[in-house]
This record gives C-alpha cells, structure tokens and sequence, in this order.
C-alpha cells in the first residue's frame, strides 16, 4: 500500500488510521446490534447478545467472547449516564489492505456508541405513514449483517414521500418487512406478520409483540402479507427496537381504520410497557 | 452523540474523526471502481468513470463532479509513480450519526488507494481452480457498491477449497458471474457468458473480452449457463480488471480440457494485450 487519497488530499497509506482500511467499509464485512434501555435498564440484552453471536457465526467471524462484548456494552451504557439511551455496536473482520480473502487471523474491529433515545411521543400517539418499496436485500437476511444499502434506499424512497418507513415487498408479490422493522397487521381479533422463513430477520422486538399480542388474547397468524391485504387489515403496526411499537395509520396513501392508531394496538403497546418497566 | 467505544477504550464522540461516522462502514452507503495501469498507461478509466457516474446516480449520491475525480485518479496515480498500479476509489454519502435517512447536503466521502499490482503470471499461465456458491447477493448488482458481504463470504468459501474464485449460481440453477470477475465457458467456436439482464455486474473487461473474441473469430452466446454446462465445457475463464483474463482449469474439483489454459483462451489473453499496449 503506497498513496491514499482523502478527499482532494494524498497521503502516505501507512500514516492512515487503520479505521480507513476497516472491512467493514470496503465490504460491509461486519454484523452489529442495536439496543436500548428504558429507565436505565437496558432490554432484551442477552436475547439481543445471542442474535450477534449467531450474526458472528454465520460470516465466519472466530474468536469472539461474548462475556467481552457484554462488559463493554456496560461499561459504555453506565459511562454515558443517559437513562433512555440507545446502543449500537458492530464488529467487523478487521483492517487490511483490500483483498475479498484476507488472514484468518486478522484481529476484528469493534465499535459502539451510546446516544440519547430520540422523543417518539408523537410518532406513537399519532402513528405513522409507510410505503411500500422493492425488497433488493440480500439472500441472507437473518444475518444483522452491515449490508443495509437496499434498506436505506427503500427508506430513502420512503422519505421522499413523506413516510416514516418503507414496508418491502418481495418478487412474490409478499411483504417481508419494514426496512427496520417488523411488519404486522391487525384483522378482528388477529395479528399477521411474516414467518421467520420470508428471509426476514429474526427480530427480537417482533418476538416480544407476539408475546404482547397474545397476552391481549389475540390470535397470531404467521404467514405472508400482501400489500392488498396489508392496505385492507383493521390496523397495522411495527416492531422495532428502539421505539418498541410504532401505529402505522397510512399504507401507500391509503388510511387505515380511521386514520389513528386502533385499540389494539393500543393494548399492545400498553402490554409490551410491562415487558420493559 | 455522547459516548463511542473502540475495542476496549471509550473516548468522547466528538472527538473521533468523520471516518468512524462513515456511512459506509453503518450501511455500505456507497460505490466503487478499480481501474488498473499497463505500463504507465491507465486502461479504460473513461469506461469506469462513466459507470461510477452510474452507480453514484443509481444511489441517489448527487453533486458529483466526474471530472475533478478523474483529476484525482490521475494525481493520485502520478503521485504514486508506480507502473502498473491497481487504483481503488470509492464515495460514501458521507459521516454521520447512524440513522438510516440522512440530510441531504451531507458531504461524500471520496477515499483511493493506490497499489503495486500483484505479480499474476504463474495464475495466467497454469490457470486457476474454482468452486460453486450460492448467489446470495441483492438485487441490484448492475451497481457497483460497498455490499460486498455475499462477495465475500462466496470468496471465503472457496479459499477454503482451495480455490482461487467463487463462480455464483443463483436460484434458478445459473450461473451469474464471479464473485469478483465476469465468467466465460467456450465450446468450439463458440464462446458463453450471462447476458447482461441476468443481475450481474455491467463488467468493463467482459466487454473488452467480448470484443477480443469476437476479434479471434468466436461467436458469442449471451445466455446463462447451468454448473453442468460449465463443467463440460472445452475451456473456461474469467475477465477482471486486475488480471483482464484468467484462464480456469478446474470447475468444482474437475478438469477442465486437459488441465491447461486453451488455446483460444490463450489467443483471446493476446488480443486483449492490444488493448492494453
């Protein structure tokens, strides 16, 4: 390695901070988590310490000792002293020149941050509006892997028509899920969300809104949604980490039910509440 | 933002450079290009600058001004003063804190390298073995991006059998590319490789291939070919930028021909040499 380039700036490769020959940058050849706490709690912790192993494993990332990632978290999460704080952490396979196949024993970068949880009253009172966008991910998407760009441009997309999320949807015609999310909908006294086989993550948060709903005594139906269905269901919500339940009140433009979050929805939210206090 | 952490040591957000805020590293939010010298002359950079202009739309990076990064590349590379030099670039959309939509004026991030290309005479004359993998890359491989994780993974597997390529084959039982090089079988006088519709990468040197052998007197079939087809062809190789042809001598542990480049891979190698000179 001879000459970088930073901007309009050259510069000895071998002075650069390892950080410009990260992996991750070059592949997305990493996996990271996202956590939060309530109230100075951090949740779901283990549950989401146990998703980054298995991440670890399927892209062959070795020698990780979660009890280490653990610690860290911690001492990251009691250090910035925020109450209602959101964690994020990833680890790449490490720094090296650019090469698709590099050492099996180069040492993995990891890096996190601790920020403050962003205020998600309104978003939550009034619901929000997503729009469906083409699911371009990967095959491998039980992987938190960070490969995102397919996610971001469907948010993107989202964005530019004033939707909070974009909701994807397969070559099959089927949504799998938000491009941060789960997906689900409400019908009478049933919830529907897509199987954890629709090449979805395994998301933690959706397994607690199972949990949610079917302590409210819904009845779950794990099967494939399509946007039709999704855009004639009584309500819909998300699943997501950082702000647990999140309405959706309109599909594509459409409104559901009459345009504010439903009562079950409502339920659920409340549920979930005495998961987290 | 308050607090970050890298391995062990936490340090305050604010402190760290853009580089570790990079939407690359968070998302691979961005694209790339390699372009390589032949003896002090760079090959094709108008052919790459034009599909790094094409990427960078495709993604939504505005504001790029394609001339001042070709003047880069080329300050870069003179400033390098090496004479066959492999030129990595890339843009991000930029640093920020880790959301998923981002302001719209963020600045890019242009970041090259400059390198001594690897010694590949012995490959080009022995040829090179490579296996199967699943493709389980996005759909939107016509942009060259910094989602290389499927690529990798492929790559991996393969050294893992000694292998020096991974050949992708996607769900419907074809073969797509390489997962860093465009694939080619030759039967006859015919020559084979996957049309440009089959989700693969619009390859520069594939083109410049396609013109060398249709220069040899070989007629070219667009069209994709099954693992089986691939195995029992009369000759098989790979077009990349770094090493324009590579002859393949073993498919999934199989002989190819008698086990040596052919002849008409070995002609094509020359014509694409006048290129180049």
């Amino acid at each position: 390695m001879q000459i970088a380039m930073i901007q309009d700036k050259i510069v000895p490769a071998n002075e650069l901070e390892p950080v410009y020959f990260d992996r991750g940058i070059f592949f997305g050849d990493g996996v990271y988590e996202v956590v939060r706490s309530y109230n100075g709690k951090i949740f779901a912790l283990e549950e989401h310490l146990q998703r980054f192993a298995n991440s670890l494993s399927a892209i062959e990332i070795a020698g990780i000792d979660i009890d280490r990632i653990r610690s860290r978290v911690r001492k990251a999460f009691d250090a910035a002293g925020i109450s209602n704080a959101k964690i994020y952490f990833h680890i790449t396979r490490g720094s090296a020149p650019r090469e698709h196949v590099c050492d099996a024993d180069l040492e993995p970068n990891f890096f996190l941050t601790v920020t403050e949880m962003e205020d998600d009253t309104e978003a939550k009172a009034k619901g929000i509006a997503v729009s469906t966008h083409p699911d371009w991910r990967w095959k491998r998407c039980d992987i938190k892997s960070l490969n995102l760009l397919a996610n971001v441009l469907a948010r993107l997309d989202a964005a530019g028509k004033g939707c909070e999320e974009a909701v994807l949807v397969d070559e099959a015609g089927l949504i799998t899920e938000g491009a941060s999310s789960a997906f689900f909908a409400i019908f009478g006294r049933t919830f529907q969300t897509a199987p954890l086989t629709a090449n979805i993550l395994p998301s933690i948060t959706r397994k607690f809104a199972i949990e949610a709903g079917r302590n409210i005594g819904l009845q779950l139906i794990e099967e494939s949604l399509t946007p039709q269905q999704a855009g004639s269901s009584d309500e819909l919500f998300l699943a997501v980490t950082t702000k647990d339940i999140v309405p959706v009140v309109k599909f594509d433009g459409k409104l559901i039910g009459d345009g504010k979050p439903g009562k079950y929805t409502k339920l659920l939210t409340q549920e979930f509440r005495s998961f987290t206090a």
